[in-house]
This record gives C-alpha cells, sequence and structure tokens, in this order.
C-alpha cells in the first residue's frame, strides 16, 4: 500500500492507495468520528462494493449506525433536488453534527457527498472512497465539492477537505473500458501541466495501463495524486496556480454542457477540450506541430477523442465558455501550454485566433 | 456612527452601526470587489430601501454591474428551491468569481444570500445590510448561513463571513411593532447568557427601545454585536463556547418546527423557550423564582409570549428537539443558566426534570 499527504496544515489528510483496502476496517477506524455513518453510492456501484463497504464499517467502529443513499448513476443527476435526497435520510435519522459521510462511487459521488457534507449541519466530516479511475487522480485531491446548475457545471459547491481518501484499485477491475479511458485523460494532463517525465513515463506504459496492471495503475494514480497535491496544497482556494488543473476544462466543459450532460464523459471532453487548447497554444507560436501529433497520439492510443463534437458551432461554443467559472471581468481565461509539461494561465490572446482553434480544428 | 470588529483572522471584518448608512457609497466602496454585484431583497424589504440602496451602489464603484434578485418574504421560502432562484440570476448574468452578493433585508436573506455567497462557484463575497433588529444583533455576526429542511431548520448551510456588516438604524423605523419584539428577544439573550450589566440596562431602557429612540438602539446593538463577536472570535466554528448562543433556540426551534415556520417569528420561540430553559434550569436549583418571574418580567414588557403554545404536545417537543442540530449521541444537550448572565451547556440533567418543564411550564 502507499501512503501520501496533502499538506494543508489542519485540515491535511492521507490518501492510501493499494489492492483490496475496502476490506480493511483498520482504514476507517480512526476517521469515523461520531456513532453515524452515511454511505452514499449509485446504482451501478451499490450491488459490487456496497455490501462489502458496510461490512467493514461495522467492523471499523463497533455500533456505529450505518446508512445508506443509493442516487441514480450518471452526471444529469449532479444536482441541487438530487442532492437534497442525501439531506432527507441524514435527517431522517437523525444524523448529528459528528457523523461521517462516505463517498463510494466516482467523480460525481464525491462531489455530491462532499457538498452534502459540506453543508449538513454547516459542515460534517466525509471519507472519499473513489471507485473510477477519474475520480482516484482528479476529486479525490484538493476538496472541490459541488453540483451542477443546468447552465453551468460545478457551479454551486464548497471547497471542503475529507478526512481520509481510500483508493483500492481493484474496483477498477469493474471499469467500463471507455470510463478507464476518461480516467487517463486527467492523468495524462498532469504530465502536460507540470510534469514531463511523467508525460514521458506514460508513453511507455500506456498498454500497462490499458491491461489494468495493478503495479503500474498504482503508480500512474500515485504520481497523478502527487503532482495534484503539491500544486493544491499552494493553492487550496484557486486562487492562481491550480488553475492549471483546467486544461481543457473550458473547452471541455463547453462540450460537455453543450451536448448535454452525460453523453460526453468529462476525461473525453477533457481529451478534447485539451487538443483545442493545445491547437491555440501551437497557433500562438508556443508549441510545435511535432508536440501537437505527440500529444494527440497518447490521447489516441488512450482511446480517447481527440476531436471535439462537430454538433457544436463556434457561436455555441463562446456562449457555453462565457459561463465558465474562469471569466474574469468578460474575459476568458484559458489555460495553455508553453510547452509540455509547462502548463499557464491567460486572457491575453487575440480573440480570432481562439475563433480559428474553434472554427478549424474540428 | 460606531464601528466594531469582528476579529476572525484573515477573515475579519467591520461592522457599521448609525443612521443613513445606506446612503453612503464610500462604506460600501472598499469591499465591492469585481464588475459585479447582486442585491437579494424580498417583495416587502424592496419596495422601502432597495432603489436607495441601486443607487448607492452605483456611486461607489463605476460601472458596476449590479443586478437584483427579489425573493417572496418569510420563513417558509427559506429553501433549497427559493436558493436556487439566486442562482439562476448569477448565471444568467455571467456572473464571475470576484462578484459580490449584497444582502438587504432581515435574517432570512441575510442566511439565504450568505449561503448562496458561500456556494455560489465555491464561494464569492458577500455584504450584509441587515434591516431588521433580529438579524442586526444575531445573523450580522458569526458568518452563519444556511436554509431550513422541511425536517429542521438551518440543517443545511455554511459558515461564510461577510466582507463587511452596514446597519442602517434608519430602517428600523418600517420595522413592524411584532418584529421589533422579536429582535429584542435576541438583545435580551446577550444579557442572560454573559452579560447580567447589559441584561440591567435592558430592563432600565426597554421604553426607550420600544419608542424606537435612535440612540438607544444603536446602543443596544452595538452591545449585542459586541458580545456575540467576543464569543465568535474564540470559537467560529461553534466547537464549544458559541453553542450559549442558543439559550431558548432548542425549545425555541421546536416551537416553531411544530407550529409550521412563519407561524411563530423566531424571536418570540426563542422568548418562550428561553422561559422553559429558565424553568428547566430553576427546577435544577441553580435559578430562583424571582430570578425566574425577573426574567419572565422583561420579555413580557418587550410584547414577546412567555408561554410555548399549547397546541404541541410533550412527545412532539421531544421529536423536534430531537432532530435539534446540538443532539450528541442521541442525547439532547441545553443551553441553561447557572445564574442572569452566566449560561452552560448541558446532556446531563435528569430526563424527567425536562420532561416536567414540558408538561408544567405552558
Amino acid at each position: 500500500m502507499k501512503t501520501l499527504t496533502v499538506a494543508l496544515g489542519e485540515r491535511s489528510y492521507p490518501i492510501f492507495i493499494g489492492q483490496h483496502l475496502i476490506h480493511q476496517p483498520e482504514l476507517f477506524s480512526p476517521y469515523l468520528s461520531g456513532t453515524q455513518a452515511l454511505v452514499v453510492t449509485n446504482t451501478t456501484v451499490a450491488p459490487l462494493y456496497l455490501e462489502q463497504l458496510q461490512q467493514t464499517l461495522s467492523a471499523a467502529k463497533a455500533n456505529l449506525n450505518v446508512q445508506v443513499v443509493i442516487l441514480p448513476d450518471g452526471e444529469q443527476y449532479k444536482t441541487l433536488t438530487v442532492l437534497n435526497e442525501i439531506f432527507d435520510v441524514a435527517i431522517e435519522n437523525h444524523f448529528d453534527r459528528q457523523c461521517t459521510f462516505i463517498a463510494l462511487g466516482g467523480g460525481v459521488i464525491g462531489d455530491m457527498t462532499g457538498y452534502a457534507a459540506a453543508s449538513y449541519q454547516r459542515g460534517v466530516n466525509f471519507i472519499q472512497v473513489p471507485t473510477t479511475l477519474l475520480s482516484q487522480v482528479d476529486s479525490s485531491v484538493g476538496g472541490k465539492t459541488g453540483v451542477n446548475h443546468p447552465k453551468g457545471k460545478n457551479m454551486i459547491g464548497a471547497f471542503h477537505q475529507p478526512e481520509a481518501v481510500i483508493i483500492d484499485t481493484e474496483t477498477l477491475n469493474t471499469l467500463p473500458d471507455r470510463e478507464l479511458s476518461a480516467g487517463l485523460a486527467e492523468v495524462i494532463k498532469y504530465g502536460l501541466i507540470v510534469d514531463k517525465p511523467f508525460f514521458e513515463w506514460l508513453e511507455q506504459n500506456l498498454p500497462g495501463l490499458l491491461e489494468r496492471n495493478p503495479l503500474i495503475l498504482a503508480e500512474a494514480i500515485e504520481r497523478s495524486c502527487q503532482d495534484k497535491a503539491t500544486i493544491v496544497a499552494q493553492d487550496e482556494k484557486e486562487a492562481g496556480l491550480r488553475a492549471l488543473f483546467n486544461l481543457g476544462h473550458t473547452f471541455g466543459h463547453a462540450i460537455e454542457a453543450g451536448m448535454g450532460y452525460g453523453i460526453w464523459l468529462h476525461g473525453e471532453g477533457v481529451s478534447a477540450g485539451t487538443m483545442q487548447a493545445v491547437d491555440l497554444s501551437r497557433r500562438l507560436g508556443d508549441l510545435t506541430v511535432e508536440d501537437q501529433q505527440r500529444i494527440a497520439a497518447i490521447f489516441t492510443a488512450a482511446n480517447l477523442p481527440v476531436l471535439p463534437p462537430t454538433d457544436l458551432s463556434v457561436e455555441q461554443f463562446l456562449a457555453f465558455m462565457a459561463g465558465d467559472k474562469k471569466v474574469q471581468a468578460g474575459k476568458i481565461r484559458l489555460v495553455l501550454l508553453k510547452a509540455i509539461g509547462q502548463a499557464y494561465v491567460t486572457g491575453d490572446y487575440p480573440a480570432e485566433m481562439l475563433e480559428a482553434t474553434l472554427r478549424e480544428y474540428r
């Protein structure tokens, strides 16, 4: 088992990565405050891992009152209305301020459970048990939680750090291929923004990742979490540096929202969106055509889309991008690349170059 | 104008108290980050003060984009569904992370605007302009924000501190008598829990307060905010000391929820609820019958109820109280009095004594 710490002062917490972890009560015990635990999961994950987790929790703390909420599966259910189902169960069972919420599932479950934990009685503890590659490398670090609004993704939420993140790599064995690939989009992103050696390691190890070799997966998850944790520790509330994680996300969110949540997976939007950011970076003279081809090659090898959907017009793209959280004073700020492994944030690029990318790169 | 500071490290903020303050752009200017401001108010307050506040904001910052949300008035609208109307307007107008939310109204508007500000894009700035005595002395200090759940009050929310609180005592001139009295319940509470000299000052000055003498009102507001700020500075997240503010609230919330939100005003519930806490304190041997009569006398003089509604049975009371946030491990923790000016929190009292109070004090 690998352990790393997200260093955030009194909000620091550990991430455990390894096989068979949801079978180990002693991993959970130190983080179960109070006498009540609420497991939030979805209809896909519940049949696979819920019973095991319930057994482990019961063994972890005597007389723990464990309740369960099973939500429908999918980004389209990441709403205030569905969030309320979590509050209903907590309140109906008289859960107090010392209770612990536990997220068992992917990014949607993690984001919603975290936001519910941030908001229930103005804040209770939570533990993340992410079961998809995407959530293991992305939402398990950084404390971002929230729900979508019909007009914008993650528009409503909170920064709320977990007590611990427990990543059982065995849960990836049941992950559909498409979702494994979507998770790899975020893994590749860390290499692109701050870690060229990791990018090169990924070029070498992509076959092992796609074959789900547990040691190679654990290595990629650890390196991703470490890269993310290093930046989050410097910028917990996303005042600056942390914005780099949004490489491909302003384009990608436009794709996701424009197509309707749930049609494109988040990682697929990030992959195609990153290629748009790469195209704009090339137009700005920072990346070469060879860089662009090399980046497209790794996404393609990971079975990810490198072109945005043709259904979205340039105008639609711009409208969705203008609603993004990274807008400041009407200017669409983007994460672009100076080189592979070196991202930066800017609102200072010719508008016609962005339009050229949107018009021509498809 | 009086100014006091709520000392919370980097989250410290000023409270300004005086007449004519919503006419003074220079008071607002330093706290308007960004280029967008969203004023949240209700159908009662909007016709009285909205136009003036809009003028002041426009004068405070050039080219400020000021948008308005007018919500229905009443505790029964303090819900996640109504909260969403605030998000709708912010998102439709492409409000970014640098925007400022401004609460113009009473406690419901302050709590909802604060929670919306805490949650919108995971946190934006907000300014409180409380227009009721209750909100001026209670919700303007402490950063508690949130909405109700059908089964419990303030069950969903966040701790989110404002940038500034601007209390214009002129707004009290339009406050209905019943709401002025409800505000006085919280003012009297500060005397009861930590400030016996203030309690005695209130016994002397109640006539002036009821006549809305602006200097006496400003004095009472400042002293209340100061008493509250001193405790909040020691316990921002309500880990201990801060619980004292809940004198009368566990009983009071049961009354409010049991009767249906909006039937009893919050301050009325606190008044009757405090008398129940006082009755239990007397049964425990800490207060005398004379103390009990003296406290009843000041609430009565303030035109507040000193008896709970007869519609609620002991069983209903206990059920609502068991759903309260102050429950720990199934035990109903209460704020009780050792003496006038000296409150404490306990779960350690004979259950039959609580039942005797609920059964006999009505």
